[in-house]
């Protein structure tokens, strides 16, 4: 972090610096300081300094860049440096996993869901929804990957050396269905920083936007889009007072491939169930018409948590400037977009980079349509009546596991009467069952979860033993010896 | 956090929030979430409102006010809530301890320091410099805990609920030389809100000012001011065009009673080594001509870490809006100032809150008197050559030890030829001996440790019981009993 931002000093021609904003997702777990704002001033040698953390989670680099953005145009402070970066590599995985996995809603926790469970989730909801095959959203995915990796190969920055091929990605392990390892960005140390200044530079922020959502995935009416991207870019674009047509390019948080095709979408760039297109025709290729993830994004830079929002936008500056490889530079680069996601997309910053000498025309109007929510506040435990039945919304099975699970671990958003969804687990015994989006399923308490059950599965199951041996089914042998 | 923000909503007669800036020192490891700002306001009902959390250790509550100040000054914000918070008594003490003690350089806490034995260490060094006797020193502090837990009797957000006479002060047991159980600040729970608006309301804020200091007291010049409380009152008294004489009553950061002391100093309201003589006097008691702390200060409200810092901020607005309880009602209370240390005052905050309709008075040109610090940057690890001898400048023993280390066990800052000090501890077997600051002391290397010893007993011990016993001393006896 002290190196990054040294380099933005220096960058910055020494500018005499007033404030320090810091953004770290986590020092407290990772490295043990509680004290991170004036550790890392003083480190650096400028004790004395005023200096703060920002932190939102996942898109911690981007919240800091927002709140010392405001402490510049505030006036009080005129030249701000941030720094944004995360520390993991020197724990053990499952520490590290521990640890990341604190970002999502308490409960998701406790029926064992990881990032990676969410985001399965949303991809198997994503691909129901819009259509398409097991091997057609395959075919997408690996397409995304493959792209971010070539163009990280470009960037020095980055953390991925070569270029995910189609056969590289298939062989890559399941982590959570449908997405295998080459979906997920892989967790990094790494660090970024900018100086901000009320002086006139090449480069200006031109539009800004945060919002929140639910912590719980259960609690959203949509599971294919992101309000919180939504109405971050709605107040970025009318800062802006431009629409997303007039973005040249854009770094989207992709910290699941399938999250880049949903970011596309709740950006405005595409129509809803319309991103997967896009990718498929080529046009969010470096050379295509809007550029997205040139750097490579979070899947070939790695995820570094608190670093990856503000890595995002010092990408498009240096994409800006010209500053980057050659063959990653974009032809029209005046206009960029970055957006970054807290968590499981519940905490969202949108920032809108413009050259300081483009041409502005106005053009506003972009509203995106919104989902409301179902449930607003946390809630934990079963809740009191969760009924017999409901619909199967998506679901995902994990092959990486947290602590005190163990694989293959399915989980669902079960949709109840009146519209509540509610978390299920699926009893590993039945672990050969197949699911179906809309599917009716049986519901069942035990202990404090909720377990779902195919019911057509089950009873064809009872139905054929009980007529190969009569009213002694096998099923309670099973469960003994392999249920949880 | 919940109920305090929703009590600053109501207050603010329900404007509408556009974002929400959370101040909590550490989440992750007090309540283990590690993404708070968006479960907060989820929690409260206010999914999608932007919400950042912003950090500096104990100064948190000041510094979140900071950065959400900046939000509205800059115009993008136009109604900001923020609340600080810290939840930690459902932890056993040993973990709350450790946690805590997270926030001071890594090298102080590998010797076994604690916040209370850096206190302490500054407690016998003002003593020293400024010529009180053991005595006298008890009699000061014991009077500054008398008058905050009387004053926090009045306050119905105090955690105590009576007051501390010397009597019972005196029966406090020795936490860090010279400081006994009542000089520290409680541990507690507590949360603090406030809604900072453009509209016109009774308060304003009207001066702000944020500085670190080097994390490591041994790289400090002074070791009875803070130059971070300095650098920050002189920044929020040239923002409001004010003077410390303007001032007519504050909340100063008494995290340990000695630092109430040093803060009237260091904001200018006393002139160095002169802020006992004003509390002996009587000046900064309720009825005095400056009261400090009539809220209670952190002594009588308890210390929640993330808290304090907006806690003092309330204090000053509900005392302005007189609404606090008679008893401790201000006469003049238009003009008020709080002063936030974060850790051990290397990252502090100061605000000065003015009542909308005062009568304003151009005053400035106070300057505070700096000493430059002794080293800049953090060090770990024993330095290259400490040398055989140095000056002991000053020590603590400490009573309540931290894990892995028991008590007594005594440290002390060295000061070494060029300037520089080191940390050292004293061998145990040793404990009986007398410190007197300024006298020589013996340094010797043990690992990675540094330890001093007072030659002078010992070479009298030795010559003593060479007189006695010939050569055969008992030392390296008692040190295989006893010794570290």
């Amino acid at each position: 972090m002290a190196e990054a931002g040294k380099k933005a000093i220096q960058s910055a021609r020494h500018l005499p610096i007033d404030s320090i904003y810091i953004g770290a997702m986590n020092v407290e777990e990772f490295v043990g300081e509680a004290n991170f704002a004036a550790l890392l001033a003083d480190y650096m040698g400028l004790s004395g300094v005023p200096s703060s953390r920002v932190e939102t989670a996942c898109s911690t680099g981007a919240a800091v860049f927002e709140s010392a953005f405001y402490a510049v145009a505030s006036g009080y402070m005129k030249n701000v440096l941030v720094i944004a970066g995360e520390k993991m590599s020197h724990l053990p995985k499952m520490t590290t996993a521990r640890i990341l996995t604190e970002v999502i809603d308490r409960e998701e926790r406790r029926y064992g869901a990881t990032m990676s469970a969410l985001a399965g989730m949303i991809a198997h909801r994503y691909q129901k929804e819009f259509g398409l095959s097991d091997k057609h959203l395959k075919h997408v995915l690996a397409q995304i990957v493959e792209k971010n990796s070539a163009n990280g190969t470009l960037n020095p920055y980055a953390r991925a050396k070569r270029t995910i091929t189609r056969e590289v990605y298939e062989k890559g392990r399941l982590i959570a269905t449908p997405l295998r390892l080459f979906d997920c960005s892989p967790n990094a140390d790494g660090a970024a920083a900018v100086v901000l200044t009320c002086e006139k530079t090449p480069i200006r922020v031109s539009g800004m936007g945060h919002a929140t959502d639910t912590m719980a995935l259960r609690h959203r009416a949509s599971l294919t889009a992101f309000s919180s991207t939504k109405a971050s870019a709605l107040k970025a674009y009318a800062m802006a007072q431009l629409n997303p047509r007039d973005i040249q390019f854009a770094e989207v948080h992709d910290a699941f491939s399938i999250f880049e095709i949903i970011g596309t979408e709740d950006l405005g760039f595409f129509e809803p169930g319309q991103g997967w297109r896009a990718v498929e025709g080529g046009l969010t290729a470096l050379d295509g018409s809007l550029p997205i993830n040139p750097s490579g994004g979070l899947l070939a830079r790695g995820h570094p948590a608190g670093a990856s929002g503000l890595a995002q936008i010092v990408e498009i500056v240096l994409t800006m400037l010209g500053e980057v490889d050659q063959k990653r530079q974009i032809r029209r680069a005046d206009l960029g977009l970055a957006q970054s996601a807290g968590a499981l997309a519940n905490n969202n910053v949108v920032t809108i980079l413009e050259r300081s000498d483009r041409h502005r025309v106005v053009t506003t109007g972009w509203q995106p349509e919104y989902k409301p929510v179902i449930q607003v506040g946390t809630s934990d435990g079963v809740p009191e009546s969760v009924g017999d039945s409901g619909t199967l919304e998506t679901y995902t099975t994990l092959y990486a596991t947290p602590e005190g699970f163990s694989p293959p671990h399915t989980l669902a958003l079960i949709g109840l009467e009146g519209g509540d969804m509610v978390l299920a687990r699926y009893p590993k015994y039945l672990e050969k069952d197949r699911f179906k989006i809309g599917q009716r399923v049986v519901l069942k308490k035990r202990g404090d979860s909720v377990l779902f059950e195919t019911g057509g599965f089950l009873q064809s199951m009872r139905d054929k033993v009980k007529g190969l041996f009569g009213r002694k089914t096998p099923r309670g042998k099973r469960n003994q010896n392999t249920g949880p």
